[in-house]
């Protein structure tokens, strides 16, 4: 039997989504589960929510730059501030559907990993269509088709469904991580997840939950 | 010589400041730091940010209260869902600060964390004036004369500055710290706090900033 995967909720465009990413696939070897990637759109989130991106918001935005980077050395992750921020994230989103649909989860993911660092470490303007096929070129993967894919008619609906589903289970952010029907919010609730994941026998070998996914819920 | 304190921020209605304030004289003190504290008011600041309560954004709201608990349970800190919130702050911020004006620092500290407790652990409506004086009384503070300096005009007026001041330095959400001119936003940034004390020499023995201090600034 095989433990369900830890779902892992992200957008390209986001700092704390990207240093989240380089973490979540060794945390959840660690305790043998794997990670189900979903590109989101935080844009279509933000008017649920009545949100911004975090650098627009007066005091907060000047704060947030100086925490992306000081969060990046904290952790050890390479990180260089975008020239271009926020980007749309639509088209990469939707070639990483094509990819999952097309190819095995391994290929999507390296995708993923190459699209964030090109963004967050390369500068590179990952909105544009002709960065993404440069780097799923370089990842030998059929970029054209990757290409077309991402803009048929299927995969745009494919989106919009992914986020109704995303937001019916209460995603609001990124990361947004839900192991276990228990929902993280942040690359720094990386160490409750680690506490959770650690707490109690593998999830294979439980007859029930564990009690401390059971016990104090909000009333 | 003494090293400067380290600036404490918080608002008497945030369940993350009640966390932080738990924990910052312990984390100070091991590092041969001292603590000033800030009771501010988040209203204000929202005003100027544009935010709103968590639990009151879509979505958030009810994540907001799950993850308030999970929280406290993982850091071990008694916490219990409090009926009315959040609450109007401004009578226990300016007790505070009538306490601070009149008082050895650690009795309003005392206070401090009395108010927090009674919100956060015992339920009670801590936007009453009869409520505070009580818990005044109980800590041998000359309850009366602090109910009547709360509602003075200076107080009122100070309460008014020291959001000014706050705003100025950045300040927009609760608990924030700020240690040697570096702010950080959130209980879940006290281990880079920790970090931060940790490196380098004490302070009072630094000729010069340590050099995690000064580089990579966001541009």
């Amino acid at each position: 039997m095989t433990a369900a995967p830890i779902d892992f909720y992200f957008d390209f465009s986001s700092p704390y989504g990207y240093f989240a990413s380089t973490r979540i696939d060794d945390l959840a070897r660690q305790y043998g589960r794997s990670v189900a990637w979903h590109p989101i759109l935080l844009g279509v989130v933000f008017k649920t929510t009545g949100m911004a991106p975090l650098p627009q918001i007066p005091l907060k935005g000047d704060y947030s730059w100086r925490d992306f980077e000081r969060t990046a050395r904290h952790h050890g992750i390479a990180y260089r501030r975008p020239s271009n921020f926020p980007l749309p994230t639509t088209q990469a989103a939707r070639a990483m559907l094509w990819l999952q649909n097309h190819h095995a989860a391994d290929v999507a993911v390296r995708f993923a990993k190459a699209v964030y660092h090109a963004y967050f470490v390369d500068d590179i303007n990952i909105a544009e269509p002709a960065e993404l096929v440069k780097i799923a070129a370089a990842l030998d993967i059929d970029a054209n088709a990757m290409d077309a894919g991402a803009s048929s008619q299927p995969i745009k609906d494919q989106l919009k469904a992914e986020m109704e589903v995303a937001m019916a289970k209460g995603v609001f952010g990124s990361p947004f991580v839900i192991v276990d029907g228990e929902p993280y919010w942040g690359f720094d609730r990386f160490d409750q997840i680690e506490a959770l994941l650690k707490s109690g026998t593998p999830t294979e070998l439980r007859a029930v939950p564990s009690p401390d996914l059971k016990e104090k819920k909000p009333a």
